[in-house]
């Protein structure tokens, strides 16, 4: 089995720091021990395109634990860890794809690397495998039980997929789980967007005026934590729903064009393309920050940018300054792509917990026979969420109250009232 | 026509009042213009259930200029603001049946004065009057072509009848629209609820220790404007999922029996009987404030603590000193009722815009005869929901982006990827 | 004894609320305890001028308990409560001369019947008291032992009287202590100012634009609570120092003439006088409100605004809309005057508890004849500050460290380093 | 001259953060370029005891550009970037004395290194050189104009041999400049500490308990980022005041055992030795983090959890996890050395650009021979605090406004009154 690493002699570091972050994951552990008792994916070839993370990587010892044969690629050039890649190879015997700063062809042979496995269970992010499968590698659909997916990119990609009629195997939408977007998207999203920036620019965040492109469930989170470190926060929205939330909970809304010429820190997380164009960029006073928290790395029209600058310099590791040709520059960190994921180390292991936990158990269903699902997209079970939900609320020691039984009974009553 | 006001002499002081809310309803205004032009509701007869108060005195302007003619009756008996109903009847000339204060029979007198205009139309806040029509005024379903409901409770109940087989006509769950509890339920609840407690108190919010029972819409918008007010808050909750959203979002998360021995101040928003039981205000502090923020009042077991309780002393208009047989005071607001509605104003016009809009438009739809909808729960059409978060936003002088062509694209899409 | 009441037999009603007040006033009612035991007040005079409110009639309380004979006027003519003022001459015996909605000539009147009791011992609130027996009842000034003053304005005041060599009494600076301007200025100014706002408007706070013009210790506790409601916060300021401390807690500063476009809530809290002046007030967008919470009225140019008005009208008690010239109308609170005092019930007994224990060993310290203090402002003894803090703690069940003997040991040296 | 680095071929990286720095330091920038006009400090050897960071880099640009010969050590053995450290000593010829991780002889070495320059100012930071100087090297004293310190440690420690009569020249109190305090150890502490903890440990905050022990400038800053996160804070403090702030801030306060027990990270903050002591870290849960950010590395007892473990190993770079013998583990970072300086890149420049702009002027006042200072503590002229302030707010874009004639003349007045 072929594996692409940086350097297998970087798996002890990388060890180390997963054994770490596994102490912060007691939800998923425990699916694991559990998965490790049952083997319900005995026989089962995973193919995984994820960040490869110390998070990730216990993501791996569960499903392999579940009796998986696993090859793993990564889902972000720049979000891999070379580290925790060499790690997770050497311990779960996972054929392994995943380079810091693989260039497009690197990333497209990690991709092909990973599908050689001849995959009978995807587990995607972004829903890069399930596009490229679908597209160059139908050959593989007959053999695929079905897939998982935990963003909201690659849920929405798949929708559009099955409302077309292509979708042509189970996919169970993680992320649209209660335990991962409510989750993830917010806490996780939130904190790990600006420590990237911190990490990447150590600029102080109080008093700045940081500009929110999108205000889903990640641009929540990020306004959050941004506020909460003393920015004075500003919403740029496209749906008036949202647009009503983020006036109600005391942000300024502007439209983008407005907003890029007052922000000092800017962050992209819509899930669409062209959130921050080249107008925008021009128009931005001078030494803004612009960061892209959104999968993909079309929402910051860097090329754009490169092409029109008239000098472009690293003024930091991940951070490039671009000077423009009307003077000032613009300051653009990991080239436009995730910033947690590139200049920090990604969402924190305690709320991968639940996504992961949630993930690993969406896994089950599918390799479970029994009820097998029909092509489309499905929700993760409810049980899966309450699951995970309770285990994660015990591990913490948080204790909750039940529903007594004459509550019950009056929820489901409707003669009672005044 | 009859009719039940506290002194029919106290409507100049109302329709002030009345005036200066609808100059903060733009898009009520909007749509009561419309209504005017239109008149989509003539030859209707409506029977509308609500808070008795200056806002909804503006949907009631909005209905009458829509071609209803109308009977009003209070949903609850100490939200009603007597110069309000008297003016409401003076202005429309509706059929006011709202008595501050009213006692049990003459609650039910009024529900009763309503439904003697055979109305054709429902518009409900709690579902007292769907339900008192389905046991014990049936020979009005004919006649009726629907109604809508406001609150959770209300829709709560209306599904509970609709799965018993019960529920004889179409009903617009009002409350689930996202112009309605998005914002109704967190930033109405929110401030309305404080409001009261410190118009019926006085207390000095700043660290105390503020119990939140029930953690759904409104409870996280009491738990949000508390925390915002300088108290520290401890969350209480049944649902393993909200109680760890709780947990995140910094509160503290407790039992109930625990949360009762550490609380200054205790606000029940269940929407569930029995929130507060007899032990849990025997095991308050001396001095424990207690309110209800939920639509009924069998939240907190006053009942209980009356007979319980050695003494009672009405401290401050609207807050009555429960003396315990083993020492100490429990202080509860309104009686268990909703504190906001009874000890303050209710939720401020600006809210109430988007909700009676929305209820408004919803009414519209029911009284469209060419596409009647079948009996049981309907959601609101998502195009009322855009059009009044538009408005909104518009009358707010907030503009927000549109998608372009190619962004618009782009989400239909699935090839596209890293 | 002469009085000055709107009505005596509003007693029992006062004496209910002062009651509830003082079971949320530990500290002050130890220290009156303590005051009846010692009667170090026995054989004075004190004439005080104050809010005529729940809390400060149990600071009464305690001066009499220790032994005072004690005159009362209102500080303000609008933050008098009727019944308050009845209970206080009732329950205690001293002469009260407060009545709300004084004109100015009864306001006058009230403070002279103070004086006319010639005092021993000055309780002031904005230095009225003082301003006027040096100015015009210089007579007096031989038998004064000395004063307390409570706010920042009023202890500007003295420091200016005797920078100028003109105070001719010991004056304690009840403000600058740190149990006075941190708690009552910040929690206590913050909470009863928007409480205020909210039982004159009713408006929701949430997604509005608030100006606070003035960033002391007052408005920052006015900011700090808007926010926490859901406000966009804009700050006003003079200082460079506070300007800058606005801009890091994440506040939009701009000067008073651009926030005055921008704003839908104004609360003047500098001080000083002209933070509003009339063309502030006509460029306010239609529907603004102005509201005031700093000590005097001059603060607002209400004077000017209902000259230039083409008309005003009372939309709510309290409330009052002017018609402006160009168009649209701004409202504004209890005539430019306290709001928090005026429109609601000032602030909440918790705060007060500190300030006026604080206060009342003020009063016992200037009655001591065996340490008498020179003319001049004084700070209050670090002792009382530290005995009210402990006390506060205490009462409310908080418990804090000690420091170790070699903790102590560690920070008077400067040998131990790196 | 001699220099201690650990590789002068790191230069050029440090020299490209440092110019990124100065991108965000324009007041410090404008002080320097005034400093390269003036010369003050010309003839000047000045002896530097700082944190070796991209921040006083351009501290150290500016002494030299304003004539001074320097010699700068570093004030912590694990705050120094040794990239920075050659940068400095390439650029500006200054003799530096900085490795990173330099151990305790080191760390005096390069004390006595830069005291061998027999500097005639100094310029301090934690007052380890004014403390060796006093100590050891009173040959140096004659020579010496005065000092500047920037921590409140050091100023503690300043203070303290003043008392004794120790202090042989004037020291500017730089740390209590409102320019300094007010902004650097709330905005800079608190981004700083919460950036070095999650680069160590990349640790969910959202939902955590974590312990501020020190409720002075720099636990608030922590406190409120921490709360900004999402973490529910509590509080431990001895001084009853700060306390009580604490609890109206909506903080829990506990004495530190209690603390100890229900706590997930802890920081500490006194400036006190024994903050934590070895039964605290035995009472914390599993998995504790401990993180200390006082000045000194004796906050929290490392060395007694050191001997007390039975094992010990570095989980992630700057944690080491302790083996308690009664089970569980506690993580401790950075030694317990100040986390922000150690495990991030300390405070951010736009902060230090108020510390060391309002340092620099310090150091030109006391080069100043014509108004010498005599030997002691002396506050930063208030000249130089609202000069630093008001640039920034101008390097900001922010504009305030101006007190007009007729309001400084009433801020200076008394008989106007109500």
């Amino acid at each position: 089995m072929d594996t692409l690493l940086k350097d297998p002699g970087l798996a002890p570091a990388g060890l180390r720091k997963i054994d770490f972050a596994a102490s912060r994951m007691p939800v998923l552990s425990a699916v694991a021990d559990e998965l490790a008792r049952t083997r319900p994916l005995a026989g089962h070839r995973i193919a995984a395109c994820l960040h490869v993370t110390t998070e990730t990587a216990n993501l791996c010892r569960a499903l392999v634990a579940g009796g998986a044969e696993l090859a793993l690629c990564a889902s972000n050039p720049l979000s891999t860890k070379d580290d925790v890649a060499a790690a997770i190879h050497e311990e779960t015997g996972a054929a392994v794809f995943a380079v810091h700063g693989a260039d497009r062809d690197t990333f497209y042979r990690q991709v092909a690397g990973v599908l050689a496995s001849r995959p009978t269970l995807i587990v995607d992010d972004g829903a890069d495998l399930t596009a490229t499968i679908h597209s160059g590698r139908r050959d593989l659909l007959a053999g695929i039980a079905g897939g998982t997916e935990v963003t909201s990119t690659g849920v929405l990609r798949a929708r559009n997929m099955a409302r077309e009629g292509a979708l042509a195997y189970p996919l169970l939408a993680v992320n649209d789980a209660a335990t991962k977007h409510l989750f993830d998207n917010r806490y996780g999203t939130g904190q790990s967007t600006l420590d990237g920036i911190l990490r990447a620019t150590n600029v102080l965040l109080a008093g700045k005026v940081l500009v929110v492109v999108g205000y889903g469930w990640c641009g929540r989170g990020v306004a959050t934590r941004a506020r909460g470190m003393g920015a004075r926060v500003v919403v740029c929205e496209v749906d008036p729903l949202r647009a009503l939330e983020a006036v109600m909970e005391g942000y300024q809304v502007l439209p983008v064009a407005e907003a890029a010429r007052v922000g000092d820190i800017f962050v992209t997380v819509t899930g669409n393309r062209d959130a921050l164009t080249l107008p925008h960029l021009l128009a931005m006073p001078d030494g803004a920050i612009v960061a892209n928290a959104g999968h993909f790395d079309l929402e910051v029209d860097v090329a754009g940018l490169r092409r029109a600058a008239t000098g472009a310099a690293e003024v930091r590791p991940g951070a490039v300054a671009y000077t423009r040709p009307g003077g000032g520059r613009v300051i653009v960190l990991a080239e436009g792509r995730l910033v947690g994921q590139a200049c920090a180390e990604a969402h924190p292991a305690e709320v991968m917990d639940l996504t992961f936990a949630t993930q690993a158990l969406a896994v089950e269903r599918l390799a479970s026979a029994a009820e097998p699902l029909p092509a489309g997209v499905h929700p993760v079970p409810a049980a899966v969420e309450e699951r995970v939900a309770r285990h994660k609320l015990a591990a913490l020691g948080v204790r909750c109250d039940d529903l007594t039984a004459e509550q019950e009974g009056y929820l489901r009553g409707w003669r009672l009232g005044t």
